[in-house]
């Protein structure tokens, strides 16, 4: 049976972050990230940071410095890469199709704090899941906020704040992102907005 | 008594960046941040930083990846929670209340270059402090530029590339980030801006 | 004569970047600055790092973390600080001048996917070069995009996307970043725009 605050969190809901078996878990996951980060091989390092994720489809690749907090609700599609410097927090699911291509130092985030002070600093923490579509790419230094879901064939400007879901066919830019061109059903540009 | 370019830098002049005690100040630092950074270890890496820092209150965490140039003009209060890759490049005082938490990837700077290319080139370097008050929220990947004061209850958007001063209860973001809503003394938010 | 991908790729024309030539020093450079960043002594840093670039001038100087792919494209002039964790992807040249500052967590990127999904997601790479004359400053943050060619006497504010060239004597800020200020040959600000 699942642990019931892994289950909230996991959920988006308020958890307590203390749990024992969560902190044993980041703990654990720390250990192996730190671990892999001595390692100049890249199949090594790959393969324990896959051995940490959800599910991860063929054709993985991650240059060295990738961070996660937990790893069991990252899901990854087949042909993934990912350049230097990746972080998720996934603290609720981040799942990603297949074909994604990610800049480096870009961060997926999940985890919400409210807004309420009183609340925040008493430690509650929600979240909101990160859902991605095939043929995605991101340029380096974006990030990708909770809830955000994007379509399949999105590509995503350097440095973009994507604060919103997108569809499919488009490319977005800015701080926060809007869309820039769209793209037709086989990814030529049909016109600039 | 305590040298005079550390004195000068701390206040904000222009100072002699090669002057031998802030280097060896800066290698030490180099050192320990290196060695830390070698700890899978949560606590023995909080240690080890702690010990540099000017002031930490109680309840200090950071996780891996934190870099600093020189830890004495840094002054943390209680609940401090910063994520991975916090940057703070302290020439200038870095002073922040409780309860701040920080995502991943954020840059504090300090330090100023002139405009003047012919003085810039010159190595003339000064910088400007930056003071967060209590119950702030940053975002990942944002930046807060020298001279910068933020008032209590502030909750910073990611990515928001953060140019002046803001008051008390408020949510900022953008670049340059600007007021987005309003908050009440409770921290409920008040109105859309 | 050099590899013919290699010569594609310096070129920005499309390549195979499995080519075993290339993945060789991908491994190479990987493993140098694996161990580069496992040594706390800034000089010993900097030499490996410096042996593995194309041309590097007097006074050259980055913190730790820098990360690049091929070092064979990069031409840096008299005068480089980098600080905390430089990106640079070096498919194509990166040309910088005398006197360059730059900010932590800065990326300079020449690579370029196809918009088109069906040829990005058959691995289809690109790129075009960047280019920096002399006495530039670019702060935190930032990030340079291909194709970009930048003048002298050039600051960039921190978290600034450089989507496209600047002349000389200009201060660039924001996401797309526009010209906020022009400076005069001395470096003196003329005009706010």
């Amino acid at each position: 049976m699942m642990n019931i605050e892994r289950t909230k969190m996991t959920a988006g809901k308020p958890y307590q972050q203390f749990d024992p078996e969560l902190i044993a878990r980041r703990e654990l996951v720390r250990q192996v990230l730190h671990d892999s980060n001595q390692l100049a091989d890249n199949d090594q390092r790959n393969n324990q940071i896959k051995a940490l994720l959800a599910d991860v489809g063929e054709h993985f690749f991650v240059e060295a410095g990738m961070e996660f907090d937990y790893g069991f609700n990252i899901h990854i599609g087949d042909h993934f890469y990912g350049n230097y410097h990746l972080t998720m927090l996934d603290t609720c699911p981040i799942t990603i199709g297949t074909h994604c291509y990610v800049g480096p130092d870009v961060g997926f985030y999940t985890p919400v704090h409210p807004l309420a002070a009183r609340e925040r600093d008493a430690d509650v923490e929600m979240g909101a899941p990160i859902t991605l579509g095939d043929s995605i790419w991101i340029g380096g230094h974006a990030t990708i906020l909770p809830g955000v879901t994007l379509g399949d064939n999105v590509v995503v400007g350097a440095g973009s704040v994507v604060t919103k879901s997108f569809p499919s066919n488009v490319v977005i830019a800015g701080n926060p992102a809007r869309i820039i061109r769209r793209l037709d059903a086989n990814g030529d540009v049909v016109a600039d907005s």
